[in-house]
């Protein structure tokens, strides 16, 4: 994935977080096809937000993807997506290494820009 | 900072995590001298459970820290420390060119390891 030049830009807190922090075990081509199809049919879910990444670009390095939600319906919903559950097989049997995934209620939020800092 | 081999592990929720999204101006050496102490001075501090980190090793690229906390008191206290009050001023003046910090309540999580899953 492309480096970000800012982290996205949501609206007023409460909303949700999923923090993903995994590592991968190799490259393979199946996961990037994969990768991109759930990051289209992401944003497609009612109430997805956005998301933020880092890292995870080589095996047995961290990766963090948060992605962020209106509700925890919208979580579940995302969840239980059929093509998402069989993606999430897939990282069971073979993508993953390890992961954790922390499901959190965002209670506050801070956001400096320097361009706007400085205007 | 060096890549982990696996998510940190945690506690049953709830805790807490503060996600920091951020992307850096240019390399500056006082900028990992002082991430260095911040990370010592954190984990010393009540109620502190451990951190992920990905990316934001160069300039222009997002990097994201997960810390992950006991309760709100723990961040707040972690947030008005002295030494990391300087720290957060110097990253406003000219380590950060832009960040968000997601403050958060784990309700729910996850853990998936290769080496448990397959014994």
């Amino acid at each position: 994935m492309t480096a970000k030049s800012s982290p996205t830009v949501l609206p007023e807190p409460p909303y949700y977080a999923v923090v993903f922090a995994a590592v991968r075990t190799e490259t393979d081509p199946d996961y990037d096809t994969t990768l991109m199809r759930m990051l289209t049919l992401v944003a497609e879910q009612p109430g997805f937000l956005g998301f933020d990444n880092a890292g995870g670009g080589s095996s047995g390095a961290l990766g963090i993807t948060v992605a962020y939600f209106q509700d925890a319906g919208a979580i579940t919903a995302w969840r239980d997506h059929p093509e998402h559950k069989v993606a999430q097989q897939s990282g069971k049997a073979s993508w993953f290494d390890s992961y954790a995934i922390h499901i959190a209620r965002v209670e506050r939020a801070y956001r400096f820009d320097r361009d706007e800092a400085t205007r």
